[in-house]
């Protein structure tokens, strides 16, 4: 049985979860918080950071959060979320790219940082300057994801795929940490609506981190 | 034609342009600085980075350099780069994105920034504590290549792949701009040895970028 080593608020974990769920892949969630820097974790992961999937029975080990989502849309034919054309793939991509790096550097890391790693590392207050700032990027960035949805069914093209998987998941934990303001942004919370409704996200959604409480509307679906 | 959008000390479009060689893909260099926000660039990629592909007659973009190497991979059969078992190509998955993230982050974009924009951009010295910290850090990197190789023909198994080629477009950055002290690494030197002899390393060494020069040994192939 995969092993997937994570924390509850971890953007690139939710990503791989997603993927799991619609491709019908079981796993057991091992509790892992990087900030500790374990020394048993670092040996799977010199670069410290969650998602990790093991299979001691197989003797596999997965590291990377892409990398573990091109192994099983390689190995797991079902629900394929890299699809179409070589060019559509490279959108999908450049897509997954753009919400795991630029999403989250903009948002999710310093919501994360002032709102998780603040309370449970160094018990300090977080900076309203940051969270404001935070909140004014994802402004910005539902902008583009409204554009997007403007243009195209889903962000990646005509059907669901790994670039909406990546953005629920950055989206879910700046939701979850107060970072998003839906107003204005029908496109995009019409999207996302859809998406709370999918089997695959209700286990993220029934999730907690313990002493930091979501809004009222993070895991409701009608929002 | 495709057009590859590049300057000379990006480590990503290295990657990519070591990648092309490699396969025998033909492009042209499109000079882009993208510390300058040019309008007609973040029109093409809003993420503001190089590399980005274009070829205009067939009417395809290729952003992200991850995504710009999935392509060719997937498109042109020639000396495969991300290759052996679905195990095998998420462990070179892995390692690209170390070298892209981790290498980069201690190493290549601390000493960017110093050594480069500072100076085209800022017209203000590099911070010497700065530059000693990453180069401490390449020092730990090079411990870990070293490694890699004590127990691999190349850095991602038995044959070169996408992650010797990722190693080598940072390494070589990091090199260009005095970052790696080679004493005491015998293992990672001779595998940069041997990689500096191949026709798709000739034209990354045989260019300068203005007003900064590389130390003796950069483009020496028995250094």
């Amino acid at each position: 049985m995969w092993q997937l080593y994570q924390f509850p608020l971890c953007p690139f974990s939710r990503k791989v979860r997603l993927l799991l769920g619609e491709k019908g892949v079981g796993y057991e969630l091992v509790r892992e918080s990087p900030w500790q820097r374990r020394d048993e974790f670092l040996d799977m992961n010199p670069a410290g950071q969650t998602p990790v999937m093991a299979d001691p029975d197989k003797n596999l080990l997965l590291v990377d959060s892409m990398a573990i989502c091109e192994y099983f849309e390689e190995t797991v034919e079902k629900s394929s979320m890299i699809s179409g054309t070589a060019a559509n793939r490279a959108e999908i991509r450049r897509l997954v790219s753009w919400f795991d790096t630029q999403f989250y550097g903009d948002i999710v890391a310093p919501l994360l940082h002032e709102r998780m790693i603040k309370r449970l590392v160094h018990r300090a207050a977080p900076d309203a300057k940051m969270l404001r700032e935070a909140m004014k990027a994802a402004l910005q960035h539902l902008d583009y994801t409204d554009y997007l949805l403007d243009h195209r069914h889903w962000l990646g093209g005509a059907t669901m795929t790994l670039a909406d998987l990546a953005a629920a998941a950055q989206i879910s934990v700046a939701d979850y940490l107060g970072g998003i303001d839906w107003k204005g942004h029908e496109a995009t919370a019409g999207w996302y609506r859809g998406f709370k409704s999918r089997p695959s996200f209700q286990p993220l959604l029934a999730e907690r981190m313990e002493v930091i409480s979501p809004p009222a509307h993070y895991a409701v679906h009608d929002f």
